[in-house]
């Protein structure tokens, strides 16, 4: 991969470059409505943050702004459960794209309450399950796997969005509940519910988020902190479940087009990982039909054939 | 990538390894036995070829034993189909994993004859049909493709396995039916199956495919016939295909457990791309419950971890 | 049910009432246009008759005007091969209404092979086979059973509607192949889906239809022929999956309006059976979403709620 | 129909004889165990009450004693229902029958949190959010309900078998916040479930439920109150939505074999209505793999062939 990408990327100017060429996609998509707090997010914003493995952030437009990260918290409660259990964590989810909306019940059902994997909802309540099993504070523990990755200790949940969320959350509380129905949940659903509906709060910003994920970029070991967060096996894991169902019904096109694992949220943000090169964060809130940010799916593609870094 | 793995590995040692290692699986797979023609194919095989960048072809066990290809020439005819179409081929498949078992008409019809991607069999037909109608002599043009870039002119066809397989393909003649009520298929389905049936029944041995797969991992060009087979984008994309739709229902933990783009058959070949490293193919009848060969899955993944090489 | 009715029922002032009331109806559904043959069945038709247990038939409007009658067909082919088989006709075909389109494979799939009941086409694919194992000629056998029933010995089969449904036939294709891959098809495809194509092309009058079912209102016995058509249980069985099944995806909503078992057609056909009171056809063209005719199904429903009578 | 039964029926007889020969069926199905107090219940259990349109109830076995009536209650409520809303109720709730199992939730999903019909557990839960915005004290009104239409003014809920149930509740509470997700529910999800679960804990004997169904069999009116519970139109569309969809997912075998509207619960109780005869309860707490009474489906069915009395 690096023979194929050129000596020096000027990573600046190609940032800058993107920001200004995504612009004309303004109103191709919609802004998240089902809570208000997300619906009163401006639609015209949007940063992009990549950081190299030398620890150095290259950033543009809205990049320093928070956002809600919704379902990219899946990818750090994801590292944390994995921490926790190895063998077992798989029987009570699975590592297959799933081929249904992120909030099918259908799938669900006819697989007897095991969710095809961690980062649809139903296997994001799971892992929020495992978590609770093993910590007495597991919003306390997400909370500060976050800050430390990303380096930043002021990054917090935003009640009012995690407040919202549980409002009107009862397609989530269905699943929780008919997970529990096949024994798949242990801790009781009300437990779960706030765990997952707070992780979903977490307010960040393009920077934060790119730091966050550089570790999966080098094998485990955070260039920014030294910590190995994860094992070099534990991490290509991860990508490849990034890869094959991170981007909900899109995780396909997004492998054609971007071919890089990512996570992406409906507050708009989508963080990607070129393992060896850097990890990237974009964030725009007007999403395309599969709930994937429009300006952000552009932009990753731009950066992907101008780089020529792309896994494959 | 080329950091991550050691500076010189020794693959001869290395494929002789493996092939003594996987020998105590035999007998937790079967055989395909839905046709006899692969019914009577000896269970206890085991071949394993891996070519580098240089051309160079490393050997062990019944490498040279020809098989069934099967599944396998669906990326044969998703190269030759791509070079004929671009942007609409995909508005007739999809590029999404099948979250199905791979021969499953409830998602044909939830999506409205539109299969979920090439590589699944209703996806494959639309592929054999695309063929049929940019070309007078389709079957020809497949051989022809397979064998210019393996560079061994004397593959062809096993028609007694194309006989055996139209005799007993009533769900493949279900699908391109079903298809064809949809408008999704234009030449007649009799055309169309005979074109399937036939590719699937191209014979090969692992060295054959091992090269006949190199290109991909070299942007699209052969290092052995100097031809550029595909463009690097298409071939960026069609690796990114075989990671996320390659291995049916298994896709998903393949990534993780093995994280090469790569294809299997019923035959019980499976051929995997280290891009910018090698190309492999490994080949044994037995298959697990997901119809990819046991011994095949478990050597590839030994491949992995003692190289190091994974595009994650 | 006897006491609830009205002591003398005027039926022809009754049904001559009906044509007019339902007239206003014409233009809110729209003539079956899958094949040309129906597409060009003028839309504006309506034709009623109504025979009674003394073998007296009443009509109105164009209840002697020749139409397609297609599904209506599956109760003639179910009546015959009840008679062949008993219980083990019961394990290659289901007695429960489907829940989905009279076409769906989705249900098939998840049922290996074995159709929920024998009106769905499916079903009746599975009834033509049997038929089509116990008689040298199949289709002469329908035609005969047909003519013989409703005492009207120039009774036949269009043939050109036959080789249109046929050609476009591609579902039905689909659905026989996919249940003979499941071993639940046991003649040649092609020999099934003839009977069928056939079966369903048959061009009968309201008249000849009401007489055709007068033995269902009679416990079997045929108050016109003498004959014993069926036996008294194997009547009430026939009437309850009528009652159930009858109406596609619309057995539910008609057996809570109308309240009679019933069998309703593309053609624009509705036959329902009144037990210990009469037999009744209407006809006309049009149809709703279901599949089922606008006026027909106001029309039964008028009939029921103005003479009393209705099973419940 | 009246014609077809024998003048004078000694049912006190039949009903002797079915108890006796019933017998060795005991064994062949399983008591309901999904809640202790349903699950030590005694399996060898039969009784049964028939009550005639003059009044008259004949009994036999352990036709007095106290059973969980369970779904049987979801006639009772959607009676309730039926008498405040009319139209806007359909909109809310299907006719159909579901072709899937009780409590699955794939339907659901398909159909936009709509149920199929009321008789469904999703469709139950429904009809209780429908009483519930009608009425200050649903629970009360529901038992009020049933205390006057069966005469019987001790009649009461098991309010352990109500928290049990609740305690078990997951896949309904799925249900409800799935309907909920979709507006199909109004009040707190709670609340529904508080109704839902009382109802379906009433204790109630064979001889009670025979007579709290008689005017169903009487075009509306009870012949032991006097009282006209619902409409002739209304008593009849009841009946149709219990003999389309009153026995889960063997509504069509039971029209087939039985042929009378009926409804059946976990608790081991069926209750038939033969319009214009009788409505009789049977009680069995072994049930088959559909969920219905082994031994009180087949006393259905002895007592229909013995009788002659069948809707059809």
């Amino acid at each position: 991969m690096s023979a194929s990408g050129p000596d020096v990327i000027d990573y600046q100017k190609l940032l800058d470059e993107i920001a200004r060429e995504v612009e004309p996609l303004y109103g191709q998509g919609k802004v998240a409505s089902y809570i208000p707090a997300l619906a009163r997010v401006p639609a015209r914003k949007f940063g992009m943050a990549l950081t190299t493995l030398d620890g150095k952030t290259y950033r543009t437009g809205d990049a320093t702004e928070n956002f809600s990260v919704q379902s990219i918290t899946k990818v750090f409660t994801l590292s944390i459960a994995m921490a926790y259990m190895t063998g077992e964590l798989w029987r009570r989810v699975g590592r297959e794209p799933s081929g249904n909306p992120f909030n099918s019940l259908v799938q669900l059902e006819y697989e007897h309450g095991v969710p095809r994997n961690p980062f649809i909802n139903a296997g994001a309540l799971v892992i929020a399950d495992v978590i609770a099993a093993h910590s007495p504070d597991p919003k306390g523990l997400i909370r500060d796997f976050v800050r430390r990755t990303s380096a930043n200790p002021s990054i917090d949940y935003d009640l009012e969005v995690a407040r919202s969320e549980a409002e009107a959350g009862f397609r989530n509380a269905a699943m929780a509940n008919f997970m529990k129905s096949h024994g798949n949940i242990e801790s009781p659903v009300e437990t779960v519910l706030d765990i997952y509906f707070t992780q979903c709060s977490l307010a960040m910003n393009c920077v934060d988020l790119s730091r966050a994920f550089l570790h999966l970029a080098n094998q485990g070991r955070s260039p920014i902190t030294g910590d190995e967060v994860a094992t070099p096996r534990k991490t290509r894991r991860i990508n490849a479940l990034m890869l094959t169902c991170g981007l909900y019904d899109a995780a396909g096109r997004f492998a054609f087009h971007v071919g890089l694992p990512a996570k992406s949220g409906v507050g708009g943000g989508i963080v990607a990982v070129a393992p060896r090169h850097y990890s990237v964060c974009v964030w725009s809130p007007e999403l395309d039909t599969t709930g994937n940010s429009v300006l952000g799916s552009h932009a990753l593609e731009m950066l992907t054939n101008r780089t020529g870094v792309s896994i494959f």
